[in-house]
């Protein structure tokens, strides 16, 4: 058995990022760019105004003199002329400062009479400029490649003069439950069966780590019919199975996808819960072979399936996000197999996080899963851990996981 | 000038949650549910198997003992006579355990010849075996109304077997730039003019969010436009507006929408960046008028709009996820003004979260916000902290904002 970190750097080196696609800017959202994307303008394209009020000469702007206003230059209707000794020119937020004037008096600081108005506020020169390029400038990378992006960013790429954004192919991820005792929600349920939660649950959490899901028809018990399922995979960027992976004698994923070409890398990892995991190849595409127990097969998806998602979506492999968080309830200490331990998280008053495992981690649990805030990650041998003990976590609730 | 949070108050107290409409469980991630989701069965459904191995009466299953195997009961296939004393029954993790039988002997623990299996390490009655219920039982509420559905609550949905979910519908946001100065990305931009960013920005916000963002037609500063607009906003949730809010001469929101029956209630908040704010109602339609500066625009949305569409999709009313960290540098003492200072994140050695401010917080400077990776909590009148003083943040980089 391998660690569960050599696990997840074998199945990530086998992965390439999806090919790019152009997808209009109002489709970018949580998509990664394919390539940098450098401004195609200067922003500001020119000294503009930070402040509603007047451009003058810093010259011209002591305690109380007296400037005639010359126009008016909205932002977004510049004034063309250049101004001289004497003069002001109103403007606002934003509004290109004019040549001749390099200080703003702020409207607030300003009597206006007619076509006249008083400086009641000595300006400095330059203060409330905001300079041509202070954002950015032509040609500068605003956003560079493999970045999930963000609000901030598709508003950055729009500020960039961008109506498209070369992006990478949400990956496509092939779902394979197998099993005689499973249905579908509202099918008939054999006699001693159970209703599929697997394919649903992966399907969401692939959709939640930006990919799209294939859900493919359960696949009965019999190597043929796994094998004629598996098919439907060949256009899929990996194939990720559950059930069938284990040691039992109705465990028939290798078997029946030996038959189509199966490359195994390993399958077995030293966790818990989900010992039993198939990572291999099936022709072109990557295979992952989960476990068929609902909490296992979610487990070791937010361990293993959703940085696979991220590595064919371009961005970097990693594990999934670790945070930190201290104990609420002693844990005993932990024996060979990295464990995964259910809890519930809570804010303490000095702002740290606090967790606390469920008292049992049955892994048929899958109500408890569900309930739960956090994966305690406790690595093989970790040493009991008293309450206060800080440990690193991964949070399930703000992923969507 | 009011609070950040009497603001946020007033805004959320004007909304109700949208109505339910149903959705396949496969495009129910993500959705908030509008109806608690009760098991429409028992799991498991009887007593089953932990483990691969045989079921036997404990009395039958001391050290030594040879027992007859009378059957094999895959998972799926349940075996329906009743074990007597003697008897074995091969069985697998998920098998429903047989009538009689009342323990387990694993498979490792087993030697099996033929027709006979011999007991290699006595069994304990009860163990390894899952109570009928053990998960959940008919009729348990699964998953409570009002919770945004994650991978695993839709894995659970699933085993309680509903094909379908009632959920709320995803709230409509109409989202209205306004300004003669600003072009849409790739079209000609006019003379002093600059490219919108804040709809689309926005709009990815409201995606992040749960909503279904409308984008209006740019309009012209002037009343006419803004209020022709503005009406394309009648069959939305929410109507969000940026620019115009301000008290310069070219604020026209407030003009424009009064000859349509804006109710204003607010419109100064005492935050930076972003103190012109709008919050009122156009006829039915919530409406909240955002700043025109992109980087006050989108801290605003985060602050108010991000909240008001939780609210609107059925989540209880709230600040956006509020966490803590250490500063990583001094800050000076804050004025009356709420600030929401652009800061780097990292992490520390002992797992606890670093935030450094950048040094300019100009808020026209979008490239930096999209560089950020929290937003710094300052309340008015904060006192001068030093760095290693724990302060309340918003991470924005796991939000997708």
């Amino acid at each position: 058995m391998i660690s569960v970190d050599e696990a997840r750097g074998r199945i990530l080196a086998g992965l390439t990022p999806t090919a790019a696609e152009i997808v209009p800017l109002a489709a970018a959202w949580g998509r990664v760019g394919a390539a940098p994307v450098r401004a195609r303008l200067t922003q500001p394209p020119q000294d503009v105004s930070a402040m509603d009020g007047y451009a003058l000469k810093a010259a011209d702007g002591s305690l109380g003199a007296v400037l005639d206003v010359v126009g008016s230059a909205p932002a977004g209707h510049p004034w063309e002329g250049a101004l001289t000794a004497g003069q002001a020119l109103r403007l606002f937020t934003g509004s290109f400062v004019p040549a001749g004037a390099d200080s703003i008096l702020l409207q607030e600081d300003a009597t206006r009479r007619g076509e006249r108005v008083t400086v009641n506020e000595a300006v400095a020169a330059g203060r409330h400029i905001r300079r041509a390029g202070q954002d950015f400038a032509r040609g500068d990378v605003l956003v560079p490649a493999g970045k999930r992006l963000t609000a901030r960013d598709i508003g950055l790429i729009a500020a960039g003069n961008h109506p498209w954004v070369s992006v990478h192919r949400a990956p496509r991820v092939a779902i394979l439950a197998t099993g005689d005792e499973i249905a579908l929600p509202g099918e008939p349920i054999p006699p001693g069966g159970i209703v599929s939660s697997n394919s649903h649950a992966l399907a969401a959490l692939v959709r939640a780590g930006g990919g799209e899901a294939i859900v493919l028809p359960i696949a009965a018990d019999d190597v043929a019919s796994i094998a004629a399922a598996a098919d439907g995979a060949r256009s899929c960027d990996i194939l990720v199975t559950t059930g069938g992976a284990s040691v039992g004698e109705h465990d028939l994923i290798q078997e029946a996808l030996g038959g189509r070409g199966l490359v195994v890398d390993f399958w077995k990892i030293a966790m818990r819960p989900g010992k039993p995991l198939i990572h291999g190849r099936l022709g072109a595409v990557p295979l992952l072979g989960l476990p068929g127990n609902p909490v296992s097969s979610l487990i070791t998806g937010i361990l293993f399936l959703l940085p696979a998602l991220a590595v064919l979506s371009g961005l970097p492999a990693a594990p999934p996000p670790v945070s930190f968080a201290r104990l609420g309830a002693d844990l005993a200490a932990n024996d060979q197999r990295a464990d995964h331990l259910r809890a519930r998280a809570s804010m303490s008053d000095d702002g740290t996080p606090v967790v606390t495992a469920f008292g049992r981690q049955d892994s048929a649990m899958l109500r408890m899963l569900a309930e739960s805030d956090a994966l305690i990650l406790r690595p093989p041998h970790a040493p009991a851990a008293p309450a206060g003990t800080m440990v690193p976590i991964v949070r399930l609730d703000t992923l969507g996981l």
